[in-house]
């Protein structure tokens, strides 16, 4: 079923014979991109772009689940995002690059998939009721919280999607989507496909105080960030807590800059490791290094994203394009779905 | 706002000076009308349909929070209410009538009103709870029960509906979509209409065994029962229990066959109460009379029901004619709640 082939784009929705697997994924346009989007997801989806069928959607309706406040930042995320995206070299001809809510039938699919969501499964997520102690002091408890994993369930499916690449510990969440598609599929027929996950290994990016890298802990560098920023933000970063004096040895494995290295500097990591070990390499001078590395390496980036922030219409386009590619497919869907549950 | 004219269905979506206020009500479409429906909504309907700019659907979406497990009789339960309604009176050029599903943006609006409505609102609904009391036995507590409200909210507000006919019994229903309609606006402008409640008082209208009528109950005399079978119903029906031989004085107002004498015999409806104190009145003979009635009563509803049932295409026909009615008013509200969110 999920063969790898190289064939075009169109084939693939025809559903015919050897093609290369649908894979799907999702990002909530909650603001510029950082480091640890770059090394965790962006590189993954280049590589998926390369030999799947990939669709990569904004999912503006999901960041809603919890920004509902204030959205006025909405727009702007989405088009960031969209022109980051290609900056990084996704291709909206070899890509399916669309924006989950210009598609109605998204919310269609979701409403009717919870018609058979029974409560308790979705009570029990964790990342539900870890949400709603973090966030303990907002008014969160909203419904479309509670309806997060069924949302998701239609994402993906809507586009018959077969993969869906997730860290561990995303795990439980496709585990719900594939009981909830079972369920459906029990009662109308074997209508939905049941997605599989692609476990990705990504790293995990520290950002400047060691944990992980995220915007909402300001702690991050971000990919749209000028080089004097990356410089000094890497000046800032905290490095192991025992080497405070020039000729104390470190310890390469706690510390946040070198697990930058690891991903940026490919030239110098054993030197970097073994200076910093006899404590002959200082801080200083392994933080330049690093800044050297990182402002070079995104290079490319800058110069295509400055390109692109000059005629940001090429989002828009962007995303017309792939809803046109997509919709196909999701008239495919649902018109199977409505037959199956007899509403049509 | 809500001003009473005249003027022309297609003038009220407008907006602009003078016109019928916008009246909405939806039907979950589970089977045959019967006498309880009648009197208790269609008789209501017929009389919107004449001072107002009124918007009947069938709630199909609505069917699915309790009945997903088999939809097979859905569609034909669709097309036998659309049936029903036209030959009861409503009339597609006068009223709206229109299919829920068959606006995909419903769904949409009912997903962006729940990332705004608390699940604690929700969770204390009383049909709700009463529902899960009930249905206790099957797996029915699927996260579109506890969303009825909400979508019940969309189904409202994408009209722009100013009135909504409501029993006592659903007010409370009401104050709650009136509820998230004012979060909502609280967050993102006054962009949804707040609906107002229409009392309307509605007799209780007993089926065969004087419970009140109802399709699950098995007590039910429907709109669509031939000649005979109102009569060997209406043969059937529970009296006063304490009458039970002729000359025995008996209580009208605890008589179920007394309480359809008040809808269709007005001509002997004083004779009849008399005669049944007096004790002079044989039940046989008092059921005789009510059964002659009810037959001439809907007799003409009877004929053009079975007109339209050489036809049924004319129910896809009215529904297409109410989808095309409404879409305007659709795209009107959806404009506004996506800008006033900043989706687009």
């Amino acid at each position: 079923m999920a063969g790898i082939g190289s064939r075009q784009m169109d084939d693939a929705t025809a559903g015919t014979g050897a093609r290369r697997a649908r894979v799907l994924t999702g990002y909530r346009p909650t603001g510029p991109l950082h480091l640890g989007h770059w090394f965790g997801n962006v590189l993954n989806m280049l590589s998926l772009q390369q030999d799947h069928d990939a669709y990569f959607f904004i999912a503006d309706w999901h960041a809603l689940t919890t920004d509902y406040e204030d959205t006025s930042g909405l727009l702007g995320n989405v088009e960031g995002l969209v022109l980051d995206w290609l900056a990084a070299g996704l291709d909206p001809e070899r890509s399916t690059i669309y924006l989950q809510s210009a598609l109605p039938e998204v919310a269609e699919l979701a409403l009717l998939l919870g018609m058979v969501t029974p409560l308790s499964w979705l009570e029990r997520v964790p990342t539900f009721k870890e949400r709603l102690r973090d966030l303990a002091e907002r008014e969160i408890a909203n419904f479309g919280l509670l309806g997060y994993p069924v949302l998701q369930t239609a994402d993906i499916t809507i586009v018959r999607g077969e993969l869906v690449p997730v860290g561990e510990d995303q795990l439980p969440h496709l585990e719900l989507s594939r009981e909830i598609v079972r369920r459906f599929n029990r009662f109308y027929g074997e209508v939905l496909v049941e997605p599989k996950a692609l476990l990705s290994e990504t790293p995990m990016i520290p950002g400047l105080d060691g944990r992980k890298m995220s915007k909402s802990l300001r702690n991050d560098i971000g990919l749209r960030d000028d080089p004097d920023t990356m410089r000094s933000k890497v000046r800032r970063m905290v490095t192991d807590p025992e080497k405070v004096r020039l000729g104390d040895p470190g310890r390469p494995e706690i510390c946040p800059v070198f697990a930058l290295h690891r991903e940026l500097s490919p030239d110098i990591l054993g030197q970097t490791e073994a200076g910093c070990r006899a404590g002959t390499l200082p801080c200083v001078q392994c933080k330049s290094n690093l800044a050297d590395r990182m402002i070079v390496h995104f290079g490319p980036f800058r110069e295509r994203r400055a390109v692109l922030e000059d005629d940001p219409k090429l989002a828009a386009q962007a995303l017309a394009q792939g809803e046109e590619k997509v919709r196909p497919l999701v008239e495919q869907t649902m018109g199977a779905v409505r037959r199956g549950m007899r509403l049509a």
